[in-house]
């Protein structure tokens, strides 16, 4: 339904929460908590607990009556729901200060996935690495050498005028998804899913917050 | 309603088509379109028209029927009603790959919005400058250094285990609103908006639609 480039603010919503809720199962587990209730994980982290009941009713039944969630069964079903039970690769086109950190982030590279390559046109960056080792490809070879990667997701971190483009190779790479932060809209692609989200999204909403407060 | 730090997911959605939707206006308008109906919207960047007609619907009738919307006129009604038709003051703790990204980036300190200064602990860093000129101060300072600026916005882009003490040092100068990229929750604080949306988010959005396409 989603796969051709097209918004769909439902699902959206749902994957925001059920990410939140993995988050938060995350620091409960970390805590040595076993089990919760939906009204109690809701207390502690300001969600809804009735929407957490409603999400998790969509992927089958599994609080139990009385007890609540078990944490790390409800961990475990939330990663597979989601498609975390396995780990994707990432590619990142643009080796500045964002492309940089996002291939050094610990979530990057944590549950789920892994950064093989940065790419850049700049011929002092190709051939070195960022901090914790991820190597700077010359983007030109972007099309060629995601096959061998088994690159399934590009990150696009490139100026404005380079993000369709490096969007572009990315889909002849092969990625089946592409996640743009340059501040322009990459239009849809045939069989690639393309989330246009810069980094404004953010602020722009917490104003629209701040306005409406 | 959401100053308590409360997740409001509807809202949430709401604000993100209307980001999107201003980002496609812009670009209409610097193409020199003058009117676009909304069906056209939809087609050309893949959009809901019915969702775009329900969304602008709540913020009064500026469409012209037969004709659809005036470009420019749309851009600045989705402004105002974002509150984007003045600047706000942004800081951002943590002067790492992540956090000079996003002050030398085009968006933060484009509309709506300014950078005043980074905040960093690394002594090495403090007193130097982003790429773009943004001063680095010494974190131990924020919640004096921050009422002068007039800052309302905090961004922490900081290691986890400095997450949470950035965020109340920012929330002590003053701030209205966080915006934590951490991969860890900032619980709520009174009277603040918190926002906890670390880069993963992205990923495991991309890696829950990859798992049901």
């Amino acid at each position: 339904v989603n796969g051709k480039g097209r918004t769909d603010s439902a699902s959206e919503a749902t994957t925001q929460r059920l990410s939140l809720l993995l988050r938060c199962v995350r620091t409960l587990e970390a805590e040595g908590v076993r089990t919760i209730s939906s009204s109690a994980l809701a207390e502690r982290f300001g969600l809804n607990s009735a929407q957490i009941r409603k999400d998790l009713a969509m992927f089958g039944e599994f609080g139990v009556r009385g007890v609540g969630y078990h944490v790390t069964e409800l961990k475990n079903r939330l990663k597979e729901v989601m498609g975390l039970d396995r780990t994707r690769v990432v590619v990142i086109v643009g080796a500045g200060n964002l492309g940089q950190a996002l291939a050094d982030s610990r979530n990057f590279n944590g549950e789920g996935f892994t950064v093989a390559a940065l790419f850049d046109v700049d011929g002092r960056k190709i051939g070195s690495r960022s901090r914790t080792g991820v190597v700077i490809r010359d983007a030109s070879g972007i099309p060629a050498d995601l096959p061998p990667m088994g690159a399934e997701i590009g990150v696009v971190a490139v100026p404005p005028d380079a993000a369709v483009s490096a969007a572009e190779a990315l889909a002849n790479g092969g990625v089946k998804a592409i996640l743009n932060f340059a501040p322009v809209t990459i239009p849809p692609i045939p069989g690639v899913i393309v989330k246009n989200m810069d980094l404004t999204f953010f602020l722009e909403g917490l104003s629209f917050q701040l306005a409406r407060a």
